[in-house]
């Protein structure tokens, strides 16, 4: 089974009827909406589509950091007023990004921060030292101490159970008031009212969501406009030809899955994300 | 004389009275203001702020590139309606970036880019091959021929009679209608009347102009809503602690030119700008 539709939650209600299901195949990077109990404890295998959005999304979370950095949303806004008020800036090179994350995303966004000037600080499930490229990738349990350091905070981790919740009141108020936060991944890694009462309170300079609790995010949400906040629908990683670069390595799975070859991109699901080195290479 | 306001023209018409005049320094990369005929015949040094604006500046239009590719002025103009719209975005990975000035500003801006994947070409007053960093910087003359290929022409030149009026209808019309000017210089270097047409017309997708003919930009410009028209107020490279910067450039020369020692960028007369190689490194 393919899951074109990562919103989708089609597939659970479904599943006493999929008595023959061998192998899902899900077109997103995230697993969260397919990896259901029921799943997770049978034999079926479940593939993602890790890689494709890699270096699309790291463009993106570097278009985010530089505009908050230079003030693009003031700008645009004194624009709309016909306002011309120089400001000062902010410099990106050697501020501080500490990516949650060390996947193929979370490394491909710490390479674009770290190519742009940026120190940049991964954390991963488990610490990993003489990392080729990030030299230490710090353990989840060493992310506390690393956010008072953070001129920004990048999410780019999997939800799981072990980070739903995870940016909530108390690492909140670990941060500087002058940093910001950047949550490319899922939206529940955040608990949102503390984030919102952050923002309101000015505890925490700014936000740019592509994710949320709820997609799309309703109206009445108070994230649409709390103080430098940056909104999105979930595109950071959707680049003019992704749905053929899903379909592609959908296609060499099948392939693969025919001729009884192994498959590409088979999650772990006692993990829920993938832990086979890359096979992709960074996406084109 | 230290000229502190980059737009002040006072220098000028106090001329008749400059009778001992020696050294004029400006706390601006540009010299367009200060080089006017009398002072350019004159045997007065003129000096100026080479360095502090570089990788600022740099860092300011990776900002709009990437602004432009993923569409962050529509995400925000949503965002303040309350609208959420997937859209899919452009990749900067692989696009081409023409950039024209080779100084430390241009050189700065290329860097940049090209660690963030872009192709980038530099054009500068006369061809340079084996260029380290950029293998051939391209002579003025062949812009024309680079403009058709250009995904982002960035313009970062000084205003001379070489370079005004450079970007005229006639090289708008050699460019994509898929591409962006983003101008970081000076505004004369555009025609804008000629820009304006072409993106009402569709004919160029998009302008980031830190610069203008009149600043501030009078209330009645056309620009102010010009489609894909990105308006800021001169600030490009002014970061937090700028002013302390640019005074202790000056403060350096000071010292210099009292001790009789060789003055840091003194700008050529007969070019416009600093010919001679940089001793300022990147700026802090």
């Amino acid at each position: 089974m393919l899951v074109w539709d990562f919103l989708s939650d089609a597939l659970r209600p479904a599943w006493p009827s999929a008595d023959s299901l061998r192998w899902v195949h899900t077109a997103s990077a995230g697993v969260d909406r397919v990896a259901f109990p029921e799943l997770l404890a049978s034999d079926v295998v479940l593939t993602n589509s890790r890689g494709v959005f890699d270096v699309p999304m790291a463009e993106y979370v570097l278009g985010l950091v530089t505009a908050f950095a230079k003030d693009l949303p003031g700008t645009l806004r004194r624009q709309d007023q016909r306002q011309w008020e120089h400001r000062e800036t902010e410099r990106i090179g050697g501020r501080t990004a500490v990516v949650v994350g060390s996947g193929p995303i979370g490394r491909a966004i710490g390479r674009m921060l770290t190519a742009a000037g940026l120190r940049v600080q991964l954390t991963g499930r488990i610490e990993q030292t003489g990392d080729p490229e990030f030299d230490t990738v710090h353990s989840a349990a060493a992310l506390r101490g690393l956010l008072p350091g953070a001129d920004y905070l990048v999410l780019a981790a999997p939800l799981t159970d072990q980070t739903r919740g995870l940016i909530d009141a108390a690492a909140l108020a670990a941060m500087k008031p002058t940093a910001r936060l950047i949550n490319v991944s899922r939206g529940p890694l955040v608990v949102t009212e503390d984030l919102v009462a952050a923002l309101r309170d000015g505890r925490l300079a700014g936000a740019a969501l592509d994710v949320f609790e709820t997609e799309p995010l309703p109206d009445s949400s108070p994230l649409w406009d709390s103080p430098g906040a940056i909104v999105s629908p979930h595109m950071s990683g959707d680049v003019l030809g992704w749905r053929d670069e899903l379909a592609a390595l959908f296609a060499d799975n099948l392939d693969r899955y025919r001729s009884g070859r192994p498959l590409r991109n088979v999650v772990d699901k006692t993990r829920g994300y993938v832990t086979t080195p890359s096979n992709l290479g960074s996406s084109a």
